[in-house]
């Protein structure tokens, strides 16, 4: 059956879906009505038309500027540098972070041939040198690349007049000791703060 | 972002996808290529068009007849009866059974409103009836409605000339006794066999 056999090998290219699920899913959809399959399919067919990076930070939008960049309610002078759009929407779900963005659009890996020059700095440093932001938060992700990007960038503001932190590192709220891996732990002491 | 939030909603209706696995997928789509989401649409679009339900088994084709219906090499003294399309699949690709299929299209569950006139009851009996068939194997899940389907099942068969048995339940291969739920052990018990 080449139709079903298509579609379980579409969907188990997607990250996360693996053959079973795959299969799942279809038999899902078979069962579904047809016009849940359209609506799925039109969602994916237009995501890219609608979908374009906002003109100062990178992250996903439909119009020129995403919702945070045109929002004037925003700290203009904390911007918190991330590697991917999808980190902004997913900072934004917690409500703690009131300033803008910056999408880097990866990180440095020369392993994957990602150099300095494929992520937006330069787009960085013309916004810091616009000269409101005070503060940079480097969130990148707290693996080798993103520890390395993260140091990256802070060399290259060194010389710009903001201060560069980095996100705390440590063991996850409602984690257990016995279950962190030595790194984490280690880290959580040495970023440890007093009483 | 209207598109990005439609898709994520739309994806993670389908079974085993959550918000985040949604979301994951979501931006690998807007990172892919526009022929990878348009490849997917598509194979969902078509599916209601192709696949429809065999004539004779009730399984999934893009005929009027399944592989296995089709295929001369299959012992046609041997039906297996399982609750779903599916499970056709899941057991061919075993290669343990050789012989047909006959799809219920559903168990017996008063509580979701399926009572036996709803599952394919008549063709399963009018195949048997044809005479060819000796073995019936009752290949519902092992839960309480595909062990009520199978009893319903069995009873119905009881007056036509047929040998009717039910899958083997007990641990799973691999499996360790501190694992196994009560039901589970319990029935591995009665269901023993000589060494």
């Amino acid at each position: 059956m080449n139709a079903l056999d298509d579609v379980i090998n579409s969907l188990s290219r997607l990250p996360g879906v693996g053959k079973k699920s795959a299969a799942r899913i279809a038999h899902h959809l078979l069962k579904s009505d047809q016009s849940v399959c359209e609506r799925l399919a039109h969602d994916i067919t237009v995501l890219h038309e609608r979908i374009r990076p906002c003109r100062i930070c990178g992250s996903y939008t439909e119009e020129e500027l995403c919702p945070v960049c045109q929002n004037p309610g925003r700290d203009r002078t904390l911007l918190c540098v991330v590697e991917q759009p999808q980190d902004v929407q997913t900072i934004e779900a917690v409500h703690e972070y009131a300033g803008l963005f910056h999408v880097l659009g990866g990180v440095i890996a020369p392993l994957d041939g990602i150099g300095p020059d494929q992520l937006r700095l330069s787009e960085l440093i013309a916004r810091i040198q616009e000269g409101e932001i005070k503060e940079v938060i480097l969130a990148t992700n707290p693996t080798v690349e993103g520890d390395t990007t993260a140091l990256y960038v802070q060399r290259i503001l060194r010389n710009l007049n903001v201060t560069v932190t980095r996100l705390a590192s440590g063991l996850p709220v409602g984690g257990d000791l016995e279950y962190a891996d030595r790194l984490t732990l280690a880290r959580s002491f040495r970023g440890r703060s007093s009483f």
